[in-house]
């Protein structure tokens, strides 16, 4: 397809209309730069984090990931990863609230960063805050040789190559297929079998394909889009590692469309937000499950009945649309990486209704790329 | 004051118009309810968390909290003051994400949960979940006999008198009482002397006359509501402990107003959100410290030539009103017990916008008071 010619490392926009919507596109080809000499047939080659990084991963005993925005986004993701392949615990914090409270660092923490820049103020601070009290440092970062990459022990580049707009599109999903490498190397040491390992690394192998199907969505929510643009207002959400996608869902629209989106747990909804929702504030569901997807229909019976608008990213031919109810299919994935892959369509309906609404896509009001102070 | 002569367990509305006023009212009263014969006069009673107290909180390692939607937001305060206070980690989830993914649970934990009902359903399906992997089980509950209570090793009961408001006022200023005891119980064991002991026990008596000042901001309070009740959007921004609270507060608003009032940590700011922000949207920081209203007002300057709002609380004295901020001065308070104090002009704030609008203040659309069903 001609909009991959240019390369990863291009920084002009080909003959895309904007960064983001390049970046956008580019996510196939980064995710398989990410997986590039990190993988090898059925297995993950652990040099990749640096020399000393089985020595260190022997001994980590939990996880603290740090980041901002995003990235953080990303941190939480992982942490149902890391709990559930490797069952060691994981917290996530963001980093200015990390960086200015008396934290506990148990024995045997490795401190995760996950930065695109690799220069966030306070995430950087936060390192610098803890790095004589914690096992070892990695950062998961796109830039090479930037700050946060010279001062942590380990570090696995994303090799997503230069992000230009200020939402972060292709930055996050290989920050994902990171952080589930990083999984795959302490779960290996702590009961993930070779067998499971295997069938992980084929999924990560597959992802580039389903990206780009997921990409094929496009022109399905260029029309959806247009249900948003008019609206002041939308919540998304997600359960378990899609609510960390519903989070990052309303992020993007919030940036680049100025539409006040908000996210929530699913289970949330009815302990507050739920009073919010009229026909004013469609609804975005990540829900593959049915199960979560017939608790949300009867939360929302009352909503729907004003005219309350709900749209279901869900497993293809799983559900069915339905009077105010409007499903989009996703194309088949393995589970674990469905994060990846549910991201895309979100994305991209930020895009096409900042585009409706006339918003300047790669430079949006008030935001800077990189978050250098504080 | 003629208000209080009712009497804890009043379940009518006596003189004020609303229950959720008269319960916001009530919180001098329910919070030295809550303080009764829990404490000596310079020590914490800890029998109260029942017989087998002492034992079991020798043994915790760390804490696990679950809970939903207003008692979450008790949960998070609770993780700052445990691991500063105690220095043991302490982990937060809601109850909805926790019972529904493979968790970690390391040896001795004490897995507490927070419900002013006992009956909320996500909560109660986590304890049954976990019940026999982890070391004991503690409930902070507002209903005795209740089903969270009767199935937990501990519990702590917060003496609220029955709250018939669906938003929640003083079961939640109430949970953070009864989540201080809990942390200087477990602080004692893990080095906090009895003199901090001592002094944060003369901070919890000295709240019930604070609470009192905090409610006599009633009247500047119900001047502010004026710059939300035409406004859709809003935004809560704290740090540390009073981050949470800027979500109760958020929460608030949602809930009775319909106002869509989302929080944030302040220093999240930068990394989306802020594009959101115009003269619609006004900004409200629970900032007593100067060095974040600082970095507060650079950040929102640009926000501000354009006639965006920002209304700070802040400790008296300390921060000056300019054009287009409005400081709100707090009554003094010892800093571990702000989150208590900071909630009450956030609670008014939330009745007298829906005041202004008309809207159903005990009864707000879609919610019920306790979630029992998913």
């Amino acid at each position: 397809i001609s909009q991959f010619e240019h390369g990863v490392s291009s920084a002009d926009k080909g003959e895309f209309k904007h960064y983001m919507l390049k970046e956008t596109y580019e996510q196939p080809e980064v995710i398989k730069a990410c997986l590039e000499g990190r993988v090898s047939d059925d297995k993950l080659l652990e040099q990749c984090f640096g020399v000393k990084a089985g020595e260190i991963f022997d001994q980590v005993k939990q996880v603290q990931i740090i980041a901002c925005g995003t990235s953080f986004h990303a941190g939480l993701i992982a942490k149902y990863w890391i709990e559930d392949l490797v069952g060691i615990p994981c917290m996530v914090e963001v980093a200015s609230e990390y960086r200015y409270r008396p934290v506990v660092i148990p024995e045997g923490t490795l401190f995760l960063t996950i930065s695109q820049s690799g220069e966030t103020a306070d995430t950087l601070a936060a390192l610098r805050e803890v790095q004589s009290r914690v096992l070892a440092s990695l950062v998961i970062c796109n830039v090479p040789g930037s700050t946060l990459v010279r001062e942590s022990d380990l570090a696995l580049m994303t090799n997503a190559g230069p992000e230009i707009g200020v939402a972060s599109t292709k930055a996050f999903t290989t920050q994902l297929v990171a952080l589930m490498l990083t999984t795959l190397a302490l779960g290996r040491r702590n009961g993930l079998t070779a067998e499971r390992e295997s069938a992980i690394i084929a999924a990560l192998k597959k992802l580039p394909q389903q990206v780009l199907h997921a990409l094929e969505m496009d022109s399905d929510i260029e029309k959806m889009a247009q249900s948003f643009a008019e609206k002041q207002h939308s919540l998304f959400l997600g359960r378990g590692t899609l609510y960390p996608v519903a989070k990052e869902g309303a992020l993007k629209l919030k940036e680049i469309s100025y539409i006040h989106a908000e996210s929530y747990p699913a289970g949330e909804l009815k302990h507050g937000p739920l009073a919010l929702v009229d026909k004013e504030m469609p609804v975005v569901a990540v829900a593959p499950q049915n199960d979560m997807l017939d608790k949300l229909k009867a939360n929302l019976q009352e909503v729907r009945a004003r005219g309350g608008e709900l749209f279901v990213f869900a497993g293809s031919d799983k559900v069915q649309s339905e009077e105010g109810i409007y499903v989009l299919n996703m194309p088949e994935c393995e589970e674990i990486m469905q994060p990846v892959l549910y991201t895309i369509p979100l994305q991209l309906l930020s895009y096409h209704v900042a585009i409706l609404k006339g918003t300047d896509v790669d430079q949006p009001r008030n935001l800077a790329k990189s978050v250098t102070v504080e």
